[in-house]
């Protein structure tokens, strides 16, 4: 007997068939003897629509206002749950973040999670309910009614996961696991069946959207043994998060291929090389609230430098607009930029044990002959900038030299 | 400086627009220098929209979780309004049930206050809020969210303002007051500029649909000064619910004339003329949950009686069928029934000391040639049924003969 922790998002509730074939996988795991709690979303669109409706009222709605109302919507879908597992005749009680009660900070529409009681869920699951949560939300301490911004039913799951000392928390999603890369560009990518915390990390922030970043952050700090799986299909069992100290034996150096067209590159050329400067260049684009991924630097030699770096193709005319506007203060000869690029990157901790990944990935672009623009790299990924037309021939050719085809026998793999 | 508790209905706050009128109201209430408490039911429609979502998980719904459910409509209009009111530069904060904390019994889906914490409230006032609270909803001792039933908006409203000790409860409705009778069947009703808390309920719970009764049972036992007025039209002073203490003076005996199309009348022949054979008749139907209204019984000559009841008319059929089941069982000869029926009351707390108005009455009928078919009366009204052909006949003349025509100088009034 295992005490599960599962959280449905709002496609795998968006419609009442689809609460009772959650309902109906719940009794299942009842019917093995499980204890289990479940974490749902708001049904797909009732995000949307409520803040369609605030914004009616108010153009920028009031932060705790618009928490108030759009943590409606998973208090909606945590009754028609309970209602569904009663219809199974299931014991069954539905709790608001509120009535859990999931404290939070009090930063209203992006709060976190400061504790969790559990009490009343443990008495509740000792006296045999199955206990529905509502995710996404909580109070702060003084009964404010927070959120945790979009996304955030994973990390409710996760964190009640670890308050729980939950044996597992299992992610259902419309993805039955995590793959080597996306299966739209590459046939024959392979689910994988466990991956590294830290490769997941990548691959999140890298564009392959499976899980929150901050719920695998969290899984990582509290180590929640963390599953991935499909809300739509039986029988699989999805991808297994693990901490790589687990399981280092027959683990291949690259577990996949991430991609990201969503952005834009920017560069000012001809800037003084002198202290300060980056800060001078990125400052205001930060106070503007504008996300910078990749930042490059390299000492030019004539005392100037070019600096550059990618936000999100939204924001790239608020940008560029920007530096034009701080480009004489900082003495910059020029701002430019391409709107066409995009970023592929090669993930895997077992890189950091290998030379010669770099020299492999760069080799493999080079024989198709596709330019790099800009490159990054960390402990466990090295990412590229290339031109946006030539992403889907990368990601291929990447995923192949890699030896991560589905039909190939893994070469680069290593038993140290 | 008073404080003002108002409350809007789920028309009053429909759509955006609406509920940014409210906020214009308050606002100018506010600029008066009014302390003001905002209750406020969900947008018309939503409640109906949650409970079919309901059904379609669970034919019938769970209490506990539909009163999780169905509380998100309010919580949706006081985020609403506190934005509305925001947008117009004045301070406003919203509170659930229970965030304020409204206490109720555990009666789910028909729970009762009872208590109200007034700390929150009081405090933001004095500092400069406008409060919006949800009406219809509150917590149990253990904190599960239960609603008030349907309607009971109208008792939130009250029940806050008792709480808080404020100078007037205003009930904002689609109408602009209490009338003598409905204006579509006698174009000449007058709107009563004060009515008293007994002939308010009569006229409630006969039909005039303007207060939900317990808000004014509420009303009357906190001695709550209550008043109805439109949320459409501006300036009118609406109706005030007065004690008939306060204002003895000048007053009409007949206030106004009150119907109900939506009742039938099923009469039980030749019954046994011994003790307990209401309670036998009664029983069946009373277990089945079928409210009944008139209760009538004459003893007969033959030691048998026949006996006669009224119900809503959706139930007459179920009714009948109960009572075709115990017929042979209580003795009886035969059950007989009519949907076509019409209740028509005299309603007025003066008519307790002028003999005389049932007569009037009766004659006004006769005079029209209209059969009476049943009587009941009480303290402060004279109901009868009749053929439902002759309703908008039986409101008018009744109308015309107790002077209740606007144009009419009142002959009935009382001077002590």
């Amino acid at each position: 007997m295992a005490l599960i922790v599962q959280k449905y998002g709002g496609t795998s509730v968006g419609n009442p068939e689809r609460i009772k074939n959650v309902a109906r996988r719940v009794a299942r795991f009842r019917g093995l003897g499980h204890q289990v709690v479940v974490v749902v979303s708001a049904m797909s669109g009732e995000t949307n629509r409520l803040l369609a409706l605030a914004k009616e009222i108010q153009s920028t709605p009031d932060p705790r206002e618009l928490d108030v109302m759009v943590s409606t919507g998973e208090q909606v879908t945590i009754a028609l749950l309970a209602m569904a597992l009663k219809d199974l005749g299931l014991k069954a009680k539905s709790y608001t973040g509120a009535q859990v009660r999931i404290v939070t900070d009090d930063a209203h529409t992006k709060a976190r999670i400061v504790s969790i009681d559990d009490n009343k869920i443990h008495a509740d699951l000792d006296a045999g309910h199955v206990v529905v949560v509502a995710g996404f939300q909580g109070v702060d301490e003084d009964g404010n009614i927070t959120t945790l911004g979009r996304g955030g039913s994973d990390t409710t799951g996760v964190a009640l996961a670890a308050a729980l000392k939950a044996d597992e928390c299992q992610i259902y999603t419309d993805v039955d696991g995590v793959y080597t890369t996306d299966p739209r560009i590459v046939p024959e990518a392979r689910r994988l069946d466990t991956i590294t915390f830290e490769e997941m990390l990548e691959l999140a922030s890298l564009g392959s959207k499976v899980l929150q970043i901050r719920s695998v952050e969290f899984a990582g700090k509290y180590k929640v043994k963390l599953r991935v799986l499909s809300s739509f299909e039986e029988g699989g069992d999805g991808t297994l998060i693990t901490f790589e100290d687990d399981d280092k034996m027959e683990k291949a150096i690259i577990s996949g291929i991430a991609f990201n067209r969503d952005e834009a590159k920017i560069t000012v050329l001809g800037v003084p090389d002198r202290p300060g400067i980056a800060y001078q260049i990125l400052g205001p684009v930060a106070e503007a609230n504008i996300d910078v991924d990749m930042i490059i630097q390299n000492v030019g030699a004539d005392g100037t430098t070019d600096f550059t770096f990618t936000v999100h193709r939204n924001e790239y005319a608020k940008a560029i607009a920007i530096l034009k506007g701080v480009q004489a203060h900082i003495g910059a000869r020029e701002v430019v930029g391409d709107e066409k690029i995009a970023k592929v990157s090669v993930v895997g901790v077992g890189m950091r044990s290998h030379v010669g990944i770099a020299s492999a990935m760069f080799r493999t672009l080079a024989e198709e002959g596709i330019n790099i623009q800009m490159i990054s790299t960390s402990e466990i990924k090295i990412s590229v900038v290339i031109d946006e037309k030539y992403l889907e021939l990368a990601v291929r050719v990447l995923h192949k030299a890699f030896n991560l085809d589905e039909s190939s026998t893994p070469l680069l793999t290593t038993s140290k």
